[in-house]
């Protein structure tokens, strides 16, 4: 499984990006993200990401969870989503729009 | 469907307990969280509500969007997640454990 690796500095759009380009040839892709701003990012990136696959006909079905990883020698804990893709209920349609700030 | 709100200083083990009753009983329960620390505590909830899930044999799917919602009279943006329950794969359980710290 792929696996992107987000920081408190990436831009959700780009990362929406990434996942959505893994999603239209693989069926589940892996986001990291280790400490709150990360993981911030890696949510807005994953609720972005279901808009790039609108027109594919796909949505996301994410499950996080915890990760134990060796950054430069120290253990931190990570979030894992495992984003899978799934057919879109077109119910489902309802999420107010990207903001701009984004 | 009931919405549990999560701010940035709540306990992520009490969020993982009400998220597992509510889907004991209900198909679905909506996680809302505004700003990154209140969506950090939401993943984490999340994650640990997996694992009180275990026993029921249920694990979870997630969708997250944004939402535009009124607080004290201006418009923040939210991010709800949407848990539904579904049926845990064996092959799935390979979490690591819950860190002591969170």
């Amino acid at each position: 499984m792929e696996i992107l690796k987000v920081s408190g500095s990436s831009v959700p759009r780009s990362v929406a990006g990434a996942i959505a380009a893994v999603l239209r040839r693989e069926e589940t892709v892996a986001v990291q993200a280790v400490g709150a701003m990360a993981v911030n990012q890696a949510v807005k990136s994953m609720a972005i990401a279901r808009e790039y696959l609108v027109d594919d006909a796909w949505d996301l079905a994410i499950t996080p969870s915890f990760e134990h990883i060796d950054i430069d020698g120290a253990e931190r804990t990570a979030i894992k989503f495992v984003c899978t893709r799934k057919a879109r209920a077109v119910a489902n349609d309802t999420q107010a729009p990207v903001p701009s700030e984004v």
